[in-house]
């Protein structure tokens, strides 16, 4: 389907659903633009889910969002249980606005949903020059070092900065070894999962794909993983008021009260140390691309540049719309 | 030998180099925090490297630091080649003092040096009641992700935060699958290192020590783990006007010039986004610690418990000298 076309009716279906037309645009574009980057998994697959949450009143789609100003720096936000991605926009634009004005941009959100990638609200600070760091926590998907529960999520750490090109650098890795979608697909059809990604129930390690859903995944780096989704869980969570300690709820599969996540987004002025930020970075990301590589390798790319080749390639293409997809998008714009 | 003794001899050395006392006190008690917490490949193993950078130009004993305020949350500090314990515990003092006043304290360092552990100065931070971030860079030590030569140094993340008990939560993190020494070790006693952590010179991966000596390490986790270390090199040498992309220098080996490594200290209240920052933190950890266990496992620890605890149980004992550094100190104390 175009683009365009798809990111109408995806705006009139959230408008459909109690959402202003601006917030329905803004939704709308998040959505879009994860399929284009090559992230269907936070694309359109989730729109189902979400007007799902809206009907059972466990997102608000008018919601009361309260700005807490701290200092011109620092910012507070209460999301109300607004979708997380106007929660993100709103809290990105004034983190932003901080930095512009004082050099640097602290906002804390809580009372917020999933809003997609984080990358994507990375990018909106680079995009003003500026370079960030973004934290979300996520339901329970992996397992603290030496547990044999799932509590933290996927919890991923999320950097932004200027390149001098205009392909910006965006790291937006999460910590856990392996897509639980993944494992979802490999006990579909059979399949063995790598080794080192999961245990089985009973705490010992498992390729195969159904022992691995009963039992637990495990975070990337064993306890160096466990301990960054840790770190992640308290910035975006235990310090912005949001949940915390796996008490986020799965969107998909828990409808028994509204999620409360939480984010923290810091945003620095590039050159606030240096002049000459932009040589900096270019001479930095010019010396590792000439390094020697290993064999097979053509290129050394920097986290973003895959990412941003995919959008690149898609932006003018249709995009594919699974049967499962044009079904919700069938009978939710009825 | 007795703790104080030992403190006492490290100071002199520094003094007789041309520190002053109190510069001297501070290096000493890094050094030594360093054996007390059970990581003496960064305590006195490292004496003697920091004296013959001095002796030969490549540290400033006494340098004339820059501190340029640029707002009251704000510093940027040109260490002039300091020693980089004394660069990193005035900027760590600076961040703290931002943070208390604003709520949040930012401070870029240039022309430091290796400093030690990271997180000996996120506890400063902590024992003030505040949340930080630290970021650090190094001399080269591991690949970038397709590169056949090593470029990144360990580059450490590290996050510090209150948890209501006096162990605070520190999570000090080196982004390389194995430390260095560690293959060194098993090179001259003819051990296989494991799988997974290095290459040969040709970009295959080894188990031979030898080979891997001549060949690069690996980052954890593979593309992510790369990513982190580019996030680091970034924020602690791009981003403060230090040195990056490879350019840091090995405080061992290379004489050709001062390190100028970068540091990045982020410091925030804890409280500045919920009243019951402590309430939290305490339920946090005390959620995950009564998650079921993996067998064998007694208890879920958090980043930081177990290096207390190795404080705690070396801190009324003599710290075990080895015979080379006993020689070192010989020979720096005449």
């Amino acid at each position: 389907m175009k683009k365009n076309k798809l990111t109408k009716l995806v705006t009139k279906i959230f408008i459909n659903h109690g959402l202003n037309k601006n917030h329905a645009i803004i939704c709308a574009a998040a959505l879009v633009n994860a399929e284009l980057v090559g992230a269907p998994s936070h694309g359109l697959s989730r729109l189902k889910m979400y007007c799902e949450r809206i009907k059972k009143n466990l997102i608000n789609p008018k919601p009361k969002i309260k700005i807490k100003k701290i200092s011109q720096s620092i910012t507070h936000i209460d999301a109300k249980n607004s979708i997380g991605f106007i929660a993100a926009d709103i809290g990105m634009k004034e983190a932003i606005k901080n930095a512009k004005k004082t050099g640097f941009g602290l906002v804390g959100i809580k009372n917020s949903g999933h809003y997609g990638l984080s990358g994507y609200y990375a990018e909106q600070a680079v995009k003003k020059n500026l370079t960030t760091l973004v934290f979300t926590n996520a339901p329970p998907a992996i397992a603290p070092h030496g547990a044999l529960k799932t509590l933290f999520g996927t919890n991923p750490i999320c950097f932004g900065t200027p390149t001098d090109s205009k392909i910006p650098f965006i790291l937006d890795s999460s910590v856990s070894m392996i897509n639980r979608g993944k494992i979802r697909f490999a006990a579909r059809t059979g399949k063995k999962i790598p080794p080192g990604v999961a245990l089985d129930k009973f705490g010992n390690p498992t390729t195969d794909a159904k022992k691995a859903l009963r039992g637990v995944q495990l975070p990337i780096a064993s306890f160096r993983g466990s301990g960054f989704a840790w770190m992640v869980d308290i910035l975006s969570g235990v310090f912005t008021g949001g949940n915390h300690g796996g008490k986020v709820k799965d969107p998909f599969d828990d409808f028994s009260g509204p999620q409360n996540i939480g984010h923290l987004f810091i945003v620095m002025k590039s050159n606030i140390f240096v002049g000459n930020y932009s040589e900096r970075i270019k001479e930095n990301i010019k010396r590792i691309k000439k390094l020697p590589k290993i064999k097979g390798i053509k290129e050394i790319l920097y986290p973003g540049q895959n990412k941003f080749r995919r959008y690149k390639k898609n932006y003018n293409k249709n995009i594919h719309i699974s049967e499962d997809v044009k079904k919700d998008i069938d009978s939710l714009i009825s």
